[in-house]
């Protein structure tokens, strides 16, 4: 969308980062940032940073050359909580790439508030078919990824 | 699941009453439940409506005798939010059938506090095949949607 | 944030236009956008247009010049849902205010893909003190509002 | 809740058992949960748990004894996700209490299908003021805690 530029976000020396406002929504009565709002705006991050090196999800479903389709599956996650954002916050998601082999893509995930980190993460995404089994990355996929540096 | 009898809620005289616990997911920094909660919870009060008679999602998705894939989709919908509800009350989901003829399926819907009416929708529902079209109820539907006495 | 210059949209003759990507977290089974994520999107809009025209959440619950707590609750709200989101999509949220007198905003809201319309929504909003009364708007909220022409 | 006996699930043998029924909110347009939905069905496991044994949020919000207003809040996850459930399922969130000492209570947690593990989650949190420092367990909160026999 050339009319919203930053949409998805900016990759920069193969991280990605993501602006992120905090809404209502993403609250809870304590009055901060409610804890299982930070694994949607992850979510939001590893989408991104896929789609800004060519890989859609609304294409991965179609299915590619061979009609399969596929998805993308949170096989685990570890989180570690260090600060809460409130209301109104811009946040930044920073995504990068660990590694990508086999059926899997493992991410290190942050968010930051200005000079603050809020909330790490570590993912492992895995590719499934649409009967929900494992199944290798494509050539597509890796190359895509191969535009990427991972982090050490 | 006979383990957990009251789980879909009860029909009491064609009116369907689920109970619903406001957990931190649905409250917002303002100390109350968020508004879009209540949107959620009216869907949980019409899905368990519709499988108390029989109608179930996995159901529809897989198809019918005929193979067609269909579902739900909710076409128009007026909220009065009246009073606001708060961590850890139990509310009751009330929903009623108005109608169901063609394609469309209309709803009265209220949210109560025991003896306090919080939340009143009225919501259409159409039925639509997996490319998003909307298609006529089908003979099963209206036998099962038969079982409820609309309300006047 | 001037990093991130449209994180919190435009105003473009009095219409606020904030865009939306459709997310994982926004979809359910049937393949496109849960009905309730839509409520979430128009809530987006409100709150960005309100920071457009400097009113802001957090301040207005840390209470201004007489100590007061506010926050702002919605009150109705009818929706039209006519056509589906998809994942991926670029929606844009476009509000327009329609009055603001007593203790009630009332705005006219629509989510467009772009050149369809998809929903449409009529919102009132009330102001609130932190024990849940309604509450006039403060006369710096009715300057900021006089900055935005209502639509006819 | 007398009418719904079953609405804060069960305690067995130091298990608390929960049954969560999937709805459309829960889903996402790959077909199945999406992984940030066991992320609120823990949560919602966690706070029947607690209000079985007489920790009610509401009650800590309002504050004790001494007036201080006290949450909790979530300080590390960690969560492997093994099986997918979809639409319509009837799931069971087990959690079980590792230790309670000190600021924090480290929890275990599993959402089963039937006879089949989903999700499991080792769960670290802690207790708040209203200004989110971390506090030391109440004594009203550990005689509660102490009802339950921690698992090895």
């Amino acid at each position: 969308m050339s009319n919203w530029p930053d949409l998805a976000g900016r990759l920069e020396d193969s991280t990605h980062i993501l602006p992120v406002r905090v809404y209502y929504e993403d609250t809870d009565f304590t009055g901060i940032v409610y804890h299982g709002s930070y694994v949607r705006f992850f979510e939001r991050g590893r989408s991104d940073m896929l789609r800004m090196i060519g890989i859609h999800h609304a294409e991965l479903q179609e299915g590619g050359a061979d009609g399969r389709s596929l998805a993308f599956a949170v096989r685990g996650m570890t989180l570690d909580f260090a600060r809460p954002a409130t209301i109104d916050d811009v946040l930044t998601v920073r995504t990068q790439l660990l590694s990508a082999r086999g059926a899997k893509i493992e991410l290190h995930q942050e968010i930051w508030r200005e000079v603050e980190k809020l909330v790490s993460a570590n993912v492992t995404v895995a590719v499934i078919t649409s009967e929900g089994r494992p199944t290798r990355l494509t050539e597509r996929m890796r190359e895509s990824l191969g535009k990427i540096t991972p982090a050490s």
